[in-house]
Parts: structure tokens; C-alpha cells; sequence
């Protein structure tokens, strides 16, 4: 074992890192391995480290307490193991660990807070110039999504014609100069031309995608990487097993340690025919494995759904499957799955020339309301055609839409009820939400009751829940983002609302016996 | 047999009547049957009488040959006959007899003129004060509707609390003066407070509604005669089986001599579970019997679907199920069933409490194009609160939404076609219907396809259906009700459109080797 250097002290939840010279003949991507093993007063995980280029290899850790960890690191290319130790001080403010999965449908951080997935989707934005790069994290600064769904591969496909800054592999990509919008069907899938050693790894593509999962960490965002994809022209989607094993065990050994990470297996898992559902099982198996700390895995479908009550799959990360009813299904998924519902895709707002890109902001926020009140959870993109060729969903850049203020009024309105929201079916009497829209209930002791009416425009509408309980009423309008207080109501009332489409009614419960 | 009294001379498809004298001791209605035969070159036909008050009999009958007609009228009250005969007339314009089945999914008048079904539902009009009446007639003169829904049983519910013009039987109502909006359900389905009796006919109540069938027949419009519903506080919903019987038989001996009759056994089957399935296919072969003419026969749902494949329904007349998607099931109706598909309820334009009365006028429209592109028909409905208390969807009265000059516009773009549309799945390549929204061909030889994008909004399409036909494409703005001329094209072409929802491209084919 060569020079070694690493972090003396961490915060809860970050990364530490060991790197350490090491052999560099052969391949050292397969020839050698390096690992290393950590305990503290509470717990013991040995993580696999990978190899860095330039005769560099690093072993990342995630320490889950505040306490002192011994180590130790050790190489197949040398019989010396390294000791230390290293201390692991609170948790910073902002820092709530790893998003897990808290009550059968919902999600919280690892210290208890809850976690409202509010997902949007840059599949190749890591993979855009710096420059690009940077206007994305500005805009998501000031954006309301806390997950953005990205690609490690880049992507081909209409509108993704570019070479992306990096490749994940050493070689040269088949030439592009004369691919145009009418002939990009005949490259996907082709590994013609392409000269690739997918036993040796590109360092600085992965580094380039680490520094995005930072930046991505330091606003408070998920990063839900995509493991997989089939929108290719180099051939990273037609690997043979062990190499898709590789870089699998490879992905996992650099990234498990960013507290942020999801894995998504695949995007569109079915439009890959050359991987069967046993290379998936795999490669899951694989995570399982390889992943010390467990963070959230899910498989994303183009039409049929990989079967998601499989153990290994955290949460239902769903495409829609019809062009109509997407989010308004999120209640039956939940009680078939019994798992979180992340409906990833059901259409973005848009103006390209496809059905899945071209919905009104109207439209896409209509189905985040029902993705919620229906107890689950709803992810953005958008697909306006722009003379820069750059598009949010696949570039990142600015975002031109209206439906992102929308999701960030939704995402206010429900991220102060702890525990998530639950479907409510409440009683025919006044409501039903097979007829009239979903509804939903949270909260324990004091409740609060949501109601939605989506496209439907009521005048009025009558309400009960009980003889006893004072509630407050407030009447939302969710595409002009107001609240307006509606008073406090006892036994049957009747609230009158302004026949517009999107509006809400929240009914919060006031002390027993007081006007609040 | 007293004295008789006939038409001499009437025109195809039109009403030939004869009224006679006859015993008026006990009850006529039930102690005295009449019939008449009637035989031309071309047809022979028995058909059923009835008895119409004040001593008067009444035998109807509807010629479907230009010939001379030999008729002989018997009643059981006498022994005597009455023989005669009548000449019947070619139709007048605008007069194309009953409307049938065509072509196992779609409808033309027995002259074989195409009827595309654009039906409104104004459930109550028949029994509105005659100025009402008067105004729904005008407004139905300017209207695109050429099928009305109504009920042949007065209708009480939410907005409908006040008595009707007339009743169907002899006998008084329950006292309806405490009845709120409040109250109203719970006189629901019951029979005490009123005395009615079931086998003695208000001829003036049939005799208003008949003059209502003439009225609309003579504007072009079908009528949609729905026999029972279960909105009922008077006990018309709850007379026995014989009752119900002798109901059935007495509205086919008035109605069915009027071409433009449709019959509809309930509106809402599903919520009278006083009526069991036995009771409707009891009541659908006393309309197989009885009506000689085999006006076309339907029943309506609220949730459960009839099984529409009995071979006695002519045509499924659906109630959507789902507050989201509608007519979009349309083309798998039509497989299902293998009958037209009319959706005769999917929301109304308006803003009322109710989701199903709510809808906006863009909604509504949007669902009439989704089933005319998957080769069915939609419905209309309309319930904006106003203050004078009159909603279109019970009492008729004036339009005041904005679908039905959309309906107009859509009626004109498809009337055009001869033998309906079918929809078309075209190839991936270009678009599918699953992801894109609804498309559909049109006629023969020269082909016409209607591709529709609904709520999407795309900028620009890519077309592709052969190589050698040149078409003239159209862009319809569905919404603005404009057609705007985009060129002859042949091949692989594109098109631009707006990114606005609610656009149309209507391709024609022009002939080939022509620029038109």
C-alpha cells in the first residue's frame, strides 16, 4: 500500500474518504480491488473503493453516527493494511441524512423529518457544458424540486444529438456528424463504429458526475441516478453480463457514500429487450449487496411495469401508462404495492411534437394534486421547443414553464403536515372521490382535511365530518396561488367557491368548543 | 264500434291515426283492447291501440312504402270491424324515417341517409309550463343537437322539487309544499302521501308529451324516450310488475307510430333495485312484441354497465364510469359490444356542487371529439346555476355555454363523411393513438383521416401515409372553430401547428398524380 490520505473528521452523513496510491499495471479496474471495513461504538460495515485513475484508489464512507470510527483499508495489490481512525462530529443544519422510507407510503430523512418527494427530471444535464451546468443549479436554487432524475450514461435521442462532455468509458464514440432529428432512429441501439474498453472506466465522467451529486446535495436535492437506459448510440446499453456487473459494483463503490443518492435501475427498463428480468434481478441484488447504507432503489417502466411488490424495490417509480388517467390511479397503486408511489413521468409540460411532452402547465399541476392527495407522489419535467436546442427535461438550463410556482404553492401547502397525506374517502354525503376528486387526510390529534376538484368547477359545496369539531376553512386556488380564509364551521356547512377550475378547500380542526 | 274517424292520405314514415268511439263503463284502460292490421303491397303489420279518454280510441300506425294500405280495426268492446284504406305519399324533405343501425357501429335513417348521433338530455322539459317549452323549442331550432334524452316520468332531485305540468296516471301527489333542497332526498323512492291509480292513464299528460315528440321530430331531432328513472317521489318507480307492464304497453301504442322515437328503458337502471334483471329484459321484450317497427332500444347506466351484448339493445348508451376518462374507452366499447357506442352522459358543461355538472365547456367539447374519433358519440348536458332556477339538463330553456357552437363545429366536420368514422391506429412511426390522442379514417376511395391532439399542444407533426398519394391538409382549431388550409403534401411531410389544446389535422386524399 502506497501514500495514503483522509479526513480526519466528518459531519453525520457525509462522505470520508481514504486515497491511496496503488498498483497500476494491468488494468487496475479489474486486476485489483481495495476495501475497507469501519466500526464504531454502534455500528460495522465494510464498503468496496474503487480505483481513481492516475494510480489513485479511494474508499468512501458514510458514517450513520456521531461517534469515533476506527478503520481499516486494505489492497489485493499490497499485503500492508492502513489503520486510523477518524471522528464524526453533528449533523450541520440542513443535513437530515438519507431519505428512507418511514411509514409503508411515505418518505423521511434518516433523522425522522419528513421528506416530500418533489422530483423533476434533467436526464443529461451532468453531461452538458460547465457553463450549462451551472445556469441548472442556479435555476434549481430557485426551483421547488427536492429529487432531479439524471442519467450516468449519456443520452441519444431527438433533441440529444450532441456528444456529451465525458464518457464513462475509455475510447472513441462512432461518428456522429452525420446524425440529424429524421435519420437519429437508425443509430439507438447500434454499437457499430464504436471503440470502447468497458473494462476501463473514464475517472474524470464519474468525477464530473460526484460533483453534481454534491452540488445537488448542497441545495437539498435528491439525486436519483439512473443506472441505465436504452436512448444509445455507443453501445453502454449492449454490454455483455460482467460488464454490466462491473460497472454496477463500479457505481456503487463511488457513489453509495453521497447521502443523496437514489438508484433507478433503469429508465424505460422495458425498451431494453437485450437485458431480461434476471440481469435486473441481478444487478439488484448487486445494490443490495454492494450498498452498505441501503439507500432507496426503484425500476422505471416505459409501458408495463416491472413488478413492483419485488422486496429489493423501495418505492414504485412509475411512467403512466395512459395518456388520460396518470396521477388519479396513485391510490390503487399504493394499496396494490403497498409501497411509496413516485409517479416519475406522466407527461411534461410542453409544445414538442410528442403526447408525453406537450401538456399545459394547468395540466401537469392538476396531476401533481392528485398524485398527492391520493397519498402519494409526482415528478416535473418540461419540453418547450427553444431556438438554443437546450430543453429542461434533457439539458437542465432555465426553466420557461408555469407549472414549476404551482408545484412550489402544492409543495407549501402539504410539507407542514408531518407524516404524509392519506386518501380519505370520507362519506357520500357530501363527497365521493370516485365522482367529485380525490380528497385526503392528514395529521393526528388536530386533522386537516384536503379537498381537490381538479378540472371541475363547483359553485358551492356542502361538507360535514363531525357535530363537534370547529374547523377553519380555507379556500385554495391552486393555479393563482392564493389562500383565502373561509371561516370557522361547525356540523354541516356549506362553502361557496368561485366555478374555476383547480381549486382546493383545506379544513384545518380548531380546538373543541373554541372559534380558534 | 262507435264512430270512426281516419287519415285518407299521409306521407312515408308518418303518422296514420284512427280514433273510434267505444265503451267508457269500468275501466277502458285495462278492461278493453284495440288493434288494427295493416297490409300493403310491401308489408303487413298488426299493431296494438289504446285508449285515449273521453270515450275515444285510438289505433297508430307508420307506413314505410309509398302504397295504398287496406286496414281492419278490431275492438273487444264490439264485434264489428272497421275496413279502409289510406294512400300513402313519398317523404317530404328532411323526413328520412327512423333511424337504424347501418353498419354495426354506426346509424342512418331507414332512406339511408348517414345519422351522425349529437344528442343533448333535458330530462324534465315535457313537463315544464308550455312558455318554457316554447323557449326550449327555439333554442333547440339553433342548436347542433339532433338526439334529446327525456324522461316520460316526472323527475324530482336536487333543482327539480317543483310539480310537473301534468301526471301520467289519474290521482293525486303527496304534498310536496315542505320540500327543500335539503329534504329532498328523503322523499326519495317513497309512495306514502300519494293516490295514484297505476292502471288508469292521464291521457293529457301523453298527449303533451306526444305533441313535444311531433315538435322535435319536426326540427330534425330524435327522441330519446327514457321509460324509467329512479328520481321518483310520487311511486311511478315502485308500481308492480303488472303495472309496470300495462305502463310499457300503453307507451308503445302511443309512440311508436312517431318515426323519430328512440326507446330508452331507464336512466340509471342500477339505482332502482326495486326492478330486478328479469324485470328489464321483461320490459325489453314487451318492446320487441309490441313495436313493430323496431325503434332502436337502449338502457342507461350510473356505475355497472347493462350487459350491452343482449341482442335486444341496439346500441350501448353509457354513463361514464370514471370522473377522468370517458369517451376515451370509446374504441374499446365498440369492440366489446359490437354496437354503436353513444355516451349519453359524461359530464356537464357547468357549475354546479356536483362533478358530473361542472365540467368546463373546453372539457366537454374535448370528450366529443375523443368518441367521434374513436367512431362512437357523445352527449351533451348543461347545468349552470342561474337564479331563475332553470338548468338546461332538466328544464330545457336557453343555452348559456359555450360547447355547443363547438358541437356545431364538429357536427359539420364529420357530417360531411358518409358511413361514420372508424378510428385508425395508424403506424408508430408517424404517431398512436395510445400516446398521442384519438385519430380516424374516413370514407373509400378518396380516404379522409382526423387525427385529434385533445389537451396536448404540440408545435409541429411528422405525417406519413403513403408514398404516392398527394393530400390537402387542414388544421382545425377545434376550440376557435376555424379550419386553416396547410397545402398539398405527399410522403414524409410535417406539419406546424399552434401549441395551443384542442387542434385537429384533417388530411384528404386529393387524386393521386393531381395538386388538386
Amino acid at each position: 500500500m502506497g501514500e495514503c490520505s483522509w479526513n480526519r473528521e466528518v459531519e453525520r452523513w457525509d462522505v470520508w474518504e481514504i486515497a491511496c496510491e496503488g498498483r497500476t499495471d494491468g488494468n487496475p479496474f479489474v486486476d485489483w480491488d481495495i476495501w475497507g471495513t469501519f466500526s464504531s461504538k454502534s455500528e460495522r460495515k465494510a464498503v468496496r473503493g474503487f480505483y481513481d485513475g492516475d494510480g489513485v484508489y479511494r474508499v468512501r464512507f458514510m458514517p450513520s453516527f456521531d461517534e469515533v470510527y476506527e478503520f481499516e483499508v486494505r489492497g489485493t495489490f499490497s499485503d500492508d493494511a492502513v489503520r486510523g481512525s477518524f471522528s464524526v462530529r453533528p449533523p450541520s443544519p440542513g443535513n437530515h441524512g438519507p431519505v428512507r422510507v418511514a411509514n409503508r407510503h411515505h418518505f423521511a430523512y434518516e433523522d425522522g423529518t419528513t421528506h416530500f418527494s418533489f422530483g423533476t427530471t434533467c436526464y443529461a444535464w451532468a453531461m452538458q457544458p460547465d457553463g450549462r451546468i451551472e445556469e441548472t443549479l442556479r435555476t434549481l436554487e430557485g426551483a421547488p424540486f427536492n429529487k432531479l432524475r439524471f442519467c450516468v450514461f449519456p443520452k441519444h435521442y431527438d433533441y440529444n444529438l450532441s456528444e456529451p462532455a465525458t464518457y464513462p468509458y475509455e475510447g472513441t464514440p462512432v461518428d456522429s456528424s452525420g446524425l440529424t432529428s429524421e435519420n437519429f432512429s437508425q443509430y439507438t441501439g447500434r454499437t457499430e463504429g464504436n471503440r470502447w474498453d468497458f473494462t476501463r472506466f473514464n475517472p474524470a465522467h464519474f468525477r464530473r458526475l460526484e460533483a453534481c451529486v454534491l452540488r445537488l446535495r448542497d441545495l437539498g436535492i435528491e439525486a436519483d441516478l439512473i443506472g441505465m437506459h436504452p436512448y444509445d448510440r455507443w453501445g453502454f446499453s449492449r454490454m455483455t453480463p460482467a460488464q454490466d456487473d462491473l460497472y454496477w459494483r463500479y457505481l456503487v463503490a463511488r457513489f453509495a457514500a453521497f447521502r443523496n443518492v437514489w438508484w433507478s435501475l433503469a429508465n424505460e427498463y422495458d425498451l431494453m429487450p437485450q437485458k431480461s428480468i434476471a440481469d435486473w434481478e441481478r444487478f439488484a441484488r448487486i445494490l443490495c449487496e454492494e450498498d452498505p447504507y441501503g439507500h432507496l432503489r426503484s425500476i422505471h417502466n416505459c409501458l408495463p411495469f416491472y413488478d413492483h411488490t419485488r422486496s429489493w424495490i423501495t418505492h414504485a417509480s412509475i411512467q403512466r401508462q395512459d395518456l388520460y388517467r396518470t396521477t388519479e390511479y396513485v391510490d390503487e397503486w399504493r394499496v396494490r404495492y403497498g409501497k411509496p408511489v413516485v409517479c416519475d413521468e406522466i407527461a411534461y409540460e410542453g409544445d414538442i411534437q410528442h403526447g408525453w411532452g406537450n401538456i399545459s402547465p394547468e395540466e401537469l399541476t392538476r396531476r401533481f394534486w392528485e398524485a398527492v392527495l391520493r397519498g402519494g407522489y409526482a415528478g416535473h419535467g418540461e419540453t418547450y421547443l427553444h431556438e438554443s436546442g437546450v430543453l429542461w427535461w434533457s439539458h437542465g438550463g432555465a426553466l420557461r414553464g408555469e407549472s414549476p410556482a404551482r408545484i412550489a404553492f402544492l409543495r407549501k401547502a402539504v410539507e407542514e403536515l408531518p407524516g404524509g397525506l392519506r386518501p380519505w374517502p370520507g362519506s357520500f354525503d357530501e363527497t365521493c372521490a370516485v365522482l367529485e376528486g380525490p380528497q385526503a387526510l392528514a395529521g393526528g390529534a388536530q386533522p386537516l382535511y384536503l379537498y381537490y376538484y381538479g378540472f371541475g368547477r363547483p359553485s358551492f359545496r356542502d361538507f360535514f365530518i363531525d357535530e363537534a369539531t370547529a374547523y377553519r376553512a380555507e379556500i385554495l386556488d391552486t393555479w393563482n396561488m392564493t389562500a383565502t380564509d373561509a371561516g370557522v364551521h361547525r356540523g354541516r356547512f356549506r362553502l361557496k367557491l368561485p366555478g374555476r377550475p383547480y381549486m382546493a378547500v383545506r379544513l384545518r380542526a380548531v380546538e373543541a368548543g373554541k372559534d380558534e
